[in-house]
């Protein structure tokens, strides 16, 4: 653990709310264009399309294509499973509400968390988000990130063990010396697995009050925290 | 000029004053192994050698390779070039000198001047540098970047135009919404040449007391700044 120099972070629901965010700028726009459903319950459905999506990229079907990108096609998808016809509705409305992925609000504890962990650590994303996702994101929240790295930086996305290798090899430094943090159990068990030390946070709520999962760490991680300010306080960054 | 939303600088002469910190980092490792040379003498004669190590990659003679196995590469053969055998260095030894370029001063400006911009504009280094290296630059100097961009984020080197066309690509802007921001005219021109806004800066003693290059703008470029500091002013960012 005192060998770790670069922390590494899953970015859609350890650091950022994303179904909070997304629901919040689709409901005006599915009132809009007349689409019965809950702003929550689309925005589930919508990100339940983004592990299909980036499998065809992990297994090498389709060439690295950036999250922007499959986030918009599964936007079509998921309006036209809800009955609604994509073609009708104007093009910037659609980029926009796509966009509403860099737009995420940061969980309360983030930014102090993060603020206090980069005194002593590199601080980064490595997230399947592209860099400008990532950097809209930041930027607009106020994100401190040192850099930021993730699936676009390495061209492969997690839980390919490249998406990880890559990273640390990009960074100059050997796996051991990077953690991962996440609030997803299989997330830090790939980067387990090419030798990352790992850091669970807890984020009960991601999915919303009736989440399931990733409720609790299922392996023996390096760190467990109940947030970011909790896991800089463990790995001894003063307040 | 109002469109402009990401400023991309240079960052070897224009943020970080590149022979200063060599011949400090070189001198006592000359002196140690009795190479009788000037220390500025042996950071202009290391950074001779950059732009033809370069030229290999932009001609597609060789494959994409990180500047820090460039500048590796470079170092031997300038200590070839004095009389000295590398081989007989420590190998811990000459990695260390390798990485004095991650541990460049930035200009008295840079950092008062970049927070400034930082406020208004996305901000990031469109440099040569790879990751590792700016990155370790940053935490060390406080260089607030939002974003570490470059050759190896592009992989392609500098003045070829897919540097700076696939940055901006990334950064999902036009090219028009990018400004370089340079203290190097034939920088500016190729940047110019795919579109972008330009902004010189006079770094008249890169080179030392002695500079004869790039004392002067070679165009009407966008913006022209005595200092970083000025380039916020120039650009509206309040102090």
């Amino acid at each position: 653990m005192s060998q770790v120099k670069a922390l590494l972070f899953d970015t859609f629901g350890t650091v950022v709310d994303w179904r909070g965010g997304i629901a919040r700028d689709a409901a005006p726009f599915l009132a809009r264009h007349g689409v019965a459903t809950d702003p929550q319950a689309f925005a589930d459905a919508w990100r339940k399309r983004y592990r299909p999506a980036m499998k065809a990229v992990i297994s090498g079907e389709r060439p690295f294509t950036r999250l922007d990108v499959l986030h918009r096609e599964n936007l079509e998808a998921v309006l036209r499973d809800l009955g609604a016809d994509p073609a009708r509705i104007p093009k910037a409305e659609l980029d926009d509400l796509n966009h509403a992925w860099h737009r995420l609000d940061p969980w309360p504890d983030s930014i102090p968390g993060l603020t206090r962990l980069k005194r002593r650590f590199i601080i980064a994303p490595l997230s399947n988000g592209n860099i400008a996702l990532l950097l809209n994101m930041a930027k607009r929240a106020g994100l401190p990130w040192d850099a930021i790295l993730g699936a676009e930086v390495a061209q492969a996305y997690k839980r390919d063990p490249r998406a990880y290798l890559r990273t640390a090899e990009i960074l100059g430094l050997t796996p051991e010396a990077c953690m991962l943090v996440a609030a997803h159990n299989d997330d830090l068990e790939a980067a387990r697995g090419v030798g990352f030390a790992t850091g669970f946070v807890l984020r009960a709520t991601e999915h919303g009050p009736g989440q399931t999962t990733n409720l609790a760490p299922e392996q023996e991680w390096d760190v467990i925290a109940a947030d970011l300010g909790d896991l800089a306080t463990r790995l001894g960054c003063p307040a």
